[in-house]
This record gives structure tokens, C-alpha cells and sequence, in this order.
């Protein structure tokens, strides 16, 4: 039944779909840190900030930029929630769950993770980025418990 | 031979079993370094600490609580680990293993890794984290041989 | 049309062959920390510190280490742009892609991830780290929008 991985199957076309878009946002706040720390002139490397300098002049490592954390905090938190989601997912499709309730997941966590990254970085107050965070969180897991009553028995 | 990603392929379910508890056990270290936050009082960004302070009280982020440290580092160790086993694990699912062998594989290392988190959370005395470590890391590795061996030739 | 991943599709044969190197080299910067830790003796847990001290003496861990940090920021940039190249790219040998073209992706994005290394261990003058960035970056995102293109039509 492995026809499950197919764009002719809706649930994998709608997984790749969400799965990809989530992925972009998560790689696009790479060069966001990259462009916050040109902003905010703090940069990790000493090498890095030959960069943003004129010749001759010096600029000390800065780890510790309010701005540049916050985005690397919300990058790491994408990390750490996109790719279990992407992982788990993959082998939900395998499991071949309902079309209508797949996608649902799909798109729930999807809209939860775009949220969430504006609640970090605008930020809104909480607890709108708690409650994005532990609506993602729970799509997740209720997918993995979908695996695992297939795969245990 | 794509029907190696089937459940009805004992090897591939044994796979998903596995690589869904740990990923599993990889999320929960989210909430739990939310709980830990929450009773050290120790915030990452300023929004956050109104969810544990009386109105008209505030309260300092605190980026260096060693409790919390400790599970973000544990949580981290799992990213770095969990993840390349569960990616090369399912292009070995497809190299078509002996399901012995690479049944064996999956069980040393979703043991290795939750006898990990034992050792860096209560913890135990070294070299206890540092054995667990590296059991799941030759599991990875070897796993990748047999993906390069057959992807190489 | 699943026989997409089968080790008889030169494009999946390709893309283990490549994400197996670029994954195997991020894992190794696993122990590459153990190592610097070790020879800077500067660890992250007071019960790792007994690991590099005689006994009755005692160590205090050091977080900040410029060399450990530095090995750590280049194992933390793997993960932000290893595991998505490796995901996306699993869903891009699924859309079908030009076997050349997808073979071209795979090349470019495992050359830029080793350069990229080199240039942040030695270090490298800048822009060398920078533009090895850019490029893996590009690869994954030029496979995302083939991806996209074919999902969500």
C-alpha cells in the first residue's frame, strides 16, 4: 500500500503541502537572524564582523542581542516542533488516516506554527504564543498516537 | 520494492514504533521546560513573565537558570540525535535490512536514548549519560553504513 | 507511482547517497564538542567535570567557551539546514524530478554543507561561511517551491 506515497493520494498531497510551507517559515528565519544581526551589529564570529565594519576598525562579538535571541529562541522553537510534526506525519500518511481528518491536522498545526511565529516576533502578549505553541504541540501527538495504535499491534 | 514502507512490512513498523517514541519522549521535553520555567520563575522573554506575576508586579527574564539549562540542553541532545537516527533509519528501512538486525537497532536505540534522559535529568553519575550517548550514536552510524553501501554502489 | 523510493530510482539512489554524508557529518560534530570540551576542559554539567579531573579536585563548568561555542554554533547551523534539505528533499524525489537537476541539487547542497564547516572550524575569512550559507540555502529552497508547485495544484 505504498501507493500512499503519492501526489495522486490527497492526504499526502495536502501533508507535503503543509509540510513544505511550515519548513519554508522555519528556514526563512535563518536569514532573518542573519539580517537582525547586520540591524543590531551583533554578530557570533569575530570573523563575521569585518562584515559590517570599515577597514581598520573593530567590532567586539555580541551573543547576547535581545532582538537577534528572540529570533534564534523562535527559530529554535521550530526546530523543536516542525521537525517531530514533519517526521510523525510522514508516517501518520502511512497509517492511511481519514482524508478529512488528516488534513484537518495538516492545517491546524500549519495556521498554530504561522501564529505562533508572529506572537514571537511582533510579540503579541501572552498567552497567544503559549496557547499557538500547545496547539501545534497537540496535533503532533495526536497524529503519534495514531502511529503507534497501528505500529504496536 | 517501495512496499517496504508498510505496515504489513514487519521492519518498517518496528521503525515507526520506535522512532515515534522517541520522538514522543523528544517533545515532551518542551513542556517539561515550560513547567521548569514556570517553577523556577525563570522567563526567556519578558512577555512571558506576566503568566507568573500578580498585576502591577514584574519580574526579570532569566536566561541562565542551571535547572532549566539542564532540560534545554537535554531537549537539544535529543534534536541532534533523534532526528539524524529517524531520517537515516527510514532510508535504511529502505535498503530492505534483515528485520533481526535491524530490529535490534531500533531497540538499542530508543533504550540508549531514554536511559539518556534518566542520566541528564535526575542525573547520574557520569559515565552513565556520556555510554548512553554514544550507544545511540554507533546505532545512527551504523545504520548510515548500510544506506551508504547500498546507495554508493 | 511510490517506486519513487526505491534504490533502483537513480534520484532516491542519489538523494540517500547525499543526505547520508551531509547527515553522517553533522552527527560527527557531536563528538567533535565532546573533544574540544575535553581538551578546553570546559563542560557544561558539574557530574561531567569528574570525567577530565583527578579525584578531590574539583572543576566549575564553563558555558562560554569561545572554541566548544564555536564548534556548537557550526553543529546548530547543520541542524537548521541539514534536516530541512533532507525532508524537503524526500518530498522532492517524490514529485519526479529531472533526474540531472535533482542530482545537481543534491551535489551542490553536500559540497556547500562540507565547505560551509571547514569555513566555520578554521575559520575561513569571510564572505567564504556566508556565501556556503546562501547556497545550501537556495538549494533547499529552489526544491521547496518544486515541491509546492506540484502540491498544491
Amino acid at each position: 500500500m505504498s501507493s500512499y506515497l503519492s501526489f495522486d493520494n490527497k492526504v499526502f498531497a495536502q501533508f507535503a503541502l503543509y509540510a513544505t510551507v511550515v519548513l519554508l517559515k522555519t528556514i526563512f528565519l535563518g536569514p532573518s537572524t542573519v539580517v537582525c544581526r547586520f540591524v543590531k551589529k551583533a554578530f557570533a564570529n569575530q570573523e563575521d564582523t569585518k562584515l559590517a565594519t570599515s577597514k581598520g576598525k573593530t567590532l567586539a562579538v555580541n551573543l547576547s542581542d535581545p532582538d537577534v535571541e528572540r529570533v534564534r529562541r523562535c527559530h529554535q522553537n521550530d526546530i523543536e516542533n516542525v521537525v517531530p510534526f514533519v517526521l510523525i506525519g510522514l508516517l501518520y500518511v502511512l497509517v492511511g488516516p481519514s482524508a478529512t481528518v488528516a488534513v484537518y491536522h495538516f492545517r491546524v498545526f500549519a495556521a498554530s506554527r504561522i501564529f505562533h511565529t508572529f506572537a514571537y516576533l511582533v510579540p503579541f502578549p501572552q498567552p497567544c504564543r503559549a496557547l499557538a505553541y500547545m496547539t501545534g504541540w497537540v496535533v503532533t501527538f495526536s497524529m503519534s498516537i495514531s502511529v503507534l495504535s497501528v505500529a504496536a499491534f
